[in-house]
């Protein structure tokens, strides 16, 4: 059983994939309604498919081009595998496979829903749940397949799939780094893309539609209505789907990173039952658990009342997101027992190897869980429709735009509070019970409910888009009344699952960060050195600066697509009397293409920054480590920032959309009724145009932004720092010495060993009868003076007339 | 010459207030104009001092709670001395001094102007820089005077005016810092408390008069309009006056410190004809010469025709900046040469120690004087009228004030780029040149100017009062025309003083971290250690935070005023026609008192926090030293997170300021020139209601957030690290090792000793010969074991038959 548990997670992401395709085949069979329903939704369903292709296109080159770079590179460094290529590309065409499932099915969903909600609120929800539920699964079992196969694939090629030692699992694990760079690559594209796509379309269709033309939302005479529905599915849907399907592998693969260097804490070797890699296929175990575990938290929502209300609904999501969190919780304990040695040594900086019980790696866990479940509270706190500062920011839009705008800005900005105490919070309690090992576990047993939370996710914009639907195909009322409580729950998850998507990709950069350290072999981030401060303030910049194009972005691009409308206003005959039928796709098309156009800058300041930090220092010759510790600094700077300006824009966007919408329903404003239409709601609808984009395009890119960082800097690592660069020498000398009053042992590690540089950590244990003492030398300096230094030491040891005894044991394959 | 080089900086600085007070009563010697200028010149003048009054009195109990808390913690804390209660107290009184210096001649200049504008232009620009002028030079001669003074007197009374050790001149500067923080609290109070009076009481007189009662601006008819004037000098007069002492004697206090960490680098003794403290006396010289400069530079600013306009103006100004800052980098070749040895050895690490020449500190103050330059320059490039970005934003305005909105936002966003860049150049240039001394020798450098950067941007706000008085008192157009033309240059002043602020400040709290580090004794500050990373979150959210609660503190202290106001309005008869008196001083109380309510919070937060990450870990028994790192994460965090937003909101501000201002002119908006009232106007004047806040009050407080952060570790770093904590004892013990083979001298630096906790630092040097080898060992754990295991280290040196002296050479006084 334990020899075969690293099939395990391959095995759970078929069966989840199965029951996919099953799940899949159920929402397909369901009534797609008739005439203009359908007719609509095929609109939306080829527009979504339009932008996908579009999306493919461009990103077949953008692999291209990375695919050929991370070849010369694993040419020219020895450390690289070519393989880490092949990774790649499947990583980006596994995100693409799963993004399509996902965008065809909500396409497909939408307009299903819209039929079941005809006759009974129940099937309704249980079909675009269902239709949640494949994308879901789709994006989770695709994850844990695509990683785990390659695992299993590496480590059989690179270390015969037997245990050697910690420095070959390294390479395996720097070539898996490659399918996480093709996931994070495809989430860039499809999340910053995708923002900008539905902004432009949305303000586009509204600026000429409901402004200039004076016709309703959703009205199929607006050209850019089939794109601003599209634009849902692209950003909602299939934007949230690859920032998930990014954080989910991310953070699996920094967690095994992670746990090969407990090994190496431990000596390099464990012995267990799972063939001494029980730390490194736990995270695997703990995902692959993750995914059944969802399957049955989807199973549980359902409701049975045709007169159900919110409540229930959001009860009823509510029971299988709880079930699956405490049955993951469950699970973990079950795994961390039985997977990890009972007792654990880490290396804590500063603090030296310390035994960590297994038990302390299951509370890690549990921090990881709370903190999923807290973030989401505490946005839906900022941004719930009749919390208090949504009402604070009714009352402010009495007194105009400029102080609704400032009472949004303050909301997004004090959220940061809360969110950034809870994530220090975990980030210092997961450490203490179990080192960055810990950290990163707490990512992974936050993020095996993925499937479960996507659900929740995608159903919303579905039940979004069957509104719409039901809408334009002039349903009955009581038709978009149930849906419109599908869509109301669906805004209150999209929230949540907002904060949900920062966590994740704050403890995932976070988990990444400390895989980079460890890959670098640097001995920390020392901000005292001015070069790592200063690039902390770069990073710090970044994500301001990227926010800022982004935004831009969507204001050209939506721009574009007002010209095209209006155009098409002018040329197209009888267009307004609805006898011309507008050309949708060219809307569509538009959208697209300035959409994937303008996310090329900000794209090439998230991938371009740090490669010129590592390579223009390198080719003045500076030293690697050094260069490795700054580029370390950047990317602090970057997550830190990122997360801040992630939780800010996400909340304050939130918090102007809600703030709008409780108009819609009345609101009490200095002792007086105020609806639609006063000049307080049209403040607040101001307020809403500047959070469109905070919420939907810049706020939510900053995930990708910190990830892609974190993970270029783990892919660029081996090149910077790891292990030796000369292929086919030894990695570690040992020296053996005993002294004649007591035992010493010198152990001389080489962390780096070039022509022009080395260095070397000397460890010196004592032992003299019960007591043990260690003491750590660090020399650096060129390889020549690092070897001098050596011998030296040797030389001091012998001449105390301590025998010397030098082992090179381990030669890299 | 060079003995009594120690009291040249106060020589400079008395020069420079005997300057200031010929000046002064200079200025007071000109025409204040009569009947109605005058009455309301004098109400802003008594609404001045009534605000000044009211913050002394709030002072003078924050002053003395400090005080009795510094007290009682050098009271318990052996190596804090109560003397630093003494500096405290004083840096807070030299600091107010010098606000009400420069308060007091601005509300007395700018009628002086008003009626000097009345004959001629030449003569109103000589009144109203000569006002400056007098500010600038308070500021900076009191700042230099104090500081000097004060480090005169404890250099005498720790040191007996002659160098020990560089462990005495570190408690002297430690209790100097106590100057330092005095001064920094009152920056808090004048820029933050400053910062919401003048927004309150503006936008508070704008919603009643000008919205509400539809009379215009600056009429005399509304209550709240003295305040609003008041205001003006509160904010910008008082709060940047207060800002900009506190940078200058924080940059310099920083510099000293890490002047003595030379030394002690340099073996802890040097041979100078300076009495061995030249690198510690240079920043003082430097701000010394830089007040005796700015005297000159201000002398040149003078133009000759009555006819000049904006262009003469600034190349006034130019003429007396360029100049000055040219003699500053004159003055930096002199000193740096004459007071520095040749050739010094810096610590820098992770690279051990280097040899420094004394040139390369000179090209690090040319970087401190490069930067305060060009960050200007990038200011006024994002923010200037005419300038791209504020065309864009212009543009942006026609389609509603959500898009000038996301415009304004995305232009202080993307303003964040080059001015960062520069920073974090001029961090790495500065360091490379000369380490973190450089760093501080850099901020030194451009904050020499201080004097003459202040007389320029004090000049702005009493020229705009000036138009104020000459529009109130219903002058000629003449008149208002030429006060015009020095507001207008005064505009573009502001926005430049803003960039040189958080320029100083940036730099200055780089310096105070890296003293902060050197007096603890850390090895650094590594954020590898997820307690450190944590805390990087943590200091990065609060200027977020602190930003959203100013800015909401502006809007509830508004609402008082408004409320004040309708009270006057509808309770004093004949108020409208001009019959009934308004009470002025009614709305400068309120303005006055909600003000310093206000700022509480935020006050508290900056405070509370940095105090909190302090001491509630060593209730709970972590190590001091684990908590010194973590503690400078989080300043890390506030300082970049800092830097990053006052950029941010500054220069967003002053973009949608001038966006809105462009209007007034004229612009061309597709084609069609559109003019204050059009809607695109309206939109603009909603941006310019968002970043009133941005600019005035959250802005301009980062600076003081990230300075005062910085200061209050470096107050509490030596309870948490530092030297010895037992008084009377032995801070180093010396072993002198002589083998048999080769001289070895073990060296053992105890950076803490207390009963639960001991770390020391044993370096060992190995002599052969020529070849000097050097390696360090840090033992730490608890006294007993440290004292254990350095038995040990002695024990291995005398059995391998080396002899052993123990030395305790230094007794601390």
């Amino acid at each position: 059983m334990e020899s075969m548990m690293i099939y395990m997670p391959i095995a759970m992401a078929l069966l989840g994939l199965i029951y996919m395709v099953i799940k899949q085949k159920w929402v397909m069979k369901q009534n797609p309604g008739d005439g203009k329903m359908k007719e609509i939704s095929d609109h939306i369903y080829e527009g979504a498919l339009a932008f996908l292709n579009a999306e493919y296109r461009l990103l077949a080159i953008f692999v291209l081009i990375v695919s050929i770079a991370l070849a010369a590179v694993s040419f020219i460094v020895p450390t690289t595998h070519w393989l880490i290529v092949i990774a790649f590309v499947f990583g980006a065409i596994f995100s693409a496979f799963a993004g399509n499932i996902g965008m065809k099915i909500a396409t497909k969903t939408n307009v299903r829903t819209t039929q079941a909600a005809r006759t009974s609120l129940p099937n309704a929800l249980k079909i675009s749940f269902g239709g949640g539920t494949v994308m879901g699964l789709g994006v989770a079992g695709l994850a844990v397949l695509g990683l785990t196969a390659f695992f299993i694939f590496f480590f059989w090629f690179f270390m015969g799939s037997e245990w050697t030692n910690t420095m070959d699992m390294t390479i395996v694990l720097e070539t898996l780094a490659g399918f996480s760079l093709g996931a994070e690559s495809i989430a860039l594209f499809a999340r910053v893309g995708g923002g900008i796509y539905t902004k432009a379309a949305d303000v586009g269709a509204d600026l000429v539609g409901k402004v200039e033309a004076g016709i309703p939302e959703d009205d199929p005479r607006n050209p850019a209505t089939i794109a601003d529905n599209v634009g849902d599915n692209v950003g909602d849907v299939a934007g949230m789907g690859a920032d998930l399907f990014g954080s989910y592998v991310a953070t699996v693969l920094a967690a095994m990173v992670l746990g090969n260097y407990v090994i190496k804490d431990m000596g390099g070797m464990i012995d267990d039952a799972f063939g001494g890699i029980g730390p490194i296929l736990l995270p695997m175990a703990i995902a692959g658990a993750g995914i059944i575990i969802s399957v049955i938290g989807t199973m549980l929502v359902k409701i049975k009342s045709n007169d159900a209300k919110e409540a229930q609904v959001m009860g009823a999501l509510n029971v299988g997101n709880w079930t699956s969190i405490a049955l993951v919780a469950i699970s973990c304990f079950g795994l961390v027992t039985w997977m990890l040695p009972e007792t654990m040594k880490m290396n804590f900086f500063g603090e030296g190897l310390q035994e960590i019980s297994s038990m302390r790696v299951f509370y890690a866990t549990l921090v990881g869980l709370v903190v999923g479940a807290v973030i989401s509270s505490v946005t839906e706190y900022y941004t719930g429709l009749g919390k208090k500062p949504i009402l604070k920011i009714v009352q402010q839009s009495s007194t105009g735009a400029g102080t609704n705008i400032i009472a949004g800005l303050a909301t997004g900005m004090i959220s940061t509070f809360p969110s950034v105490l809870l994530f220090a919070g975990a980030i210092w309690a997961s450490y203490a019970f179990a080192g960055f090992y810990g950290v990163a576990l707490a990512a992974s047993a936050m993020m095996a409910t993925t499937a479960m939370q996507l659900a929740i996710d995608a159903f919303g914009p579905i039940s979004d888009n069957a509104g719409g639907i039901a809408e334009m195909s002039e349903q009955e009322p009581i038709v978009r009344e149930r849906t419109d409580i599908l869509d109301s729950v669906g805004n209150t998850t999209a929230a949540t699952g907002k904060g949900f998507a920062i966590a994740s990709a704050a403890l995932t950069s976070l988990a990444l960060f400390a895989a980079y350290v460890t890959f670098t072999g640097i001995d920390g981030i020392n901000i005292f050195k001015a070069p790592v401060l200063a690039m902390l303030f770069v990073g710090g910049m970044v994500p301001v600066v990227f926010s800022a194009l982004a935004m831009n972005a969507v204001g050209k691009a939506a721009m574009e697509m007002v010209q095209e409308v209006r155009r098409q206003f002018r040329e197209i005959p009888g267009i307004m009397e609805g006898t011309g039928k507008p050309e949708y796709d060219k809307c569509v098309a538009i959208s697209t293409e300035a959409s994937l156009k303008e996310m090329m800058l900000p794209g090439l300041l998230t991938i371009g920054f740090p490669l010129i930090i590592a390579f223009v220092p390198m080719i003045f010759g500076m030293n690697p480590l050094a260069i490795a510790e700054m580029l370390g600094g950047y990317m602090a700077g970057v997550t830190v920032s990122g997360v801040l300006w992630a939780i800010f824009q996400n909340n304050a966007g939130g918090a102007w959309d809600n703030a709008k919408k409780s108009f819609e329903a009345g609101v009490m404003i200095n002792g007086e009724m105020t609806y639609k239409g006063s000049e307080a709601h049209k403040a607040a609808v101001t307020g809403d145009t500047v959070g469109d984009p905070f919420k939907d395009t810049s706020g939510p890119s900053m995930n990708i932004l910190i990830k892609l960082t974190c993970l270029i800097g783990l892919v660029i690592a081996p090149i910077l720092g790891g292990h030796s660069v000369e292929t086919g020498l030894a990695q570690t000398a040992t020296t053996e010495v005993v002294g004649d009053t007591y035992a010493k042992k010198v152990y001389v590690d080489f962390i780096i060993e070039s022509d022009e540089f080395a260095k070397a950590v000397v460890s010196i244990t004592n032992v003299k009868g019960e007591d043990i003492s260690k003491e750590e030398l660090v020399v650096s300096g060129t390889k020549k003076e690092v070897d001098a230094k050596i011998s030296e030491l040797k030389g001091q040891a012998t001449q105390f007339k301590m025998d010397v005894t030098d082992k090179r044991p381990n030669e890299v394959k």
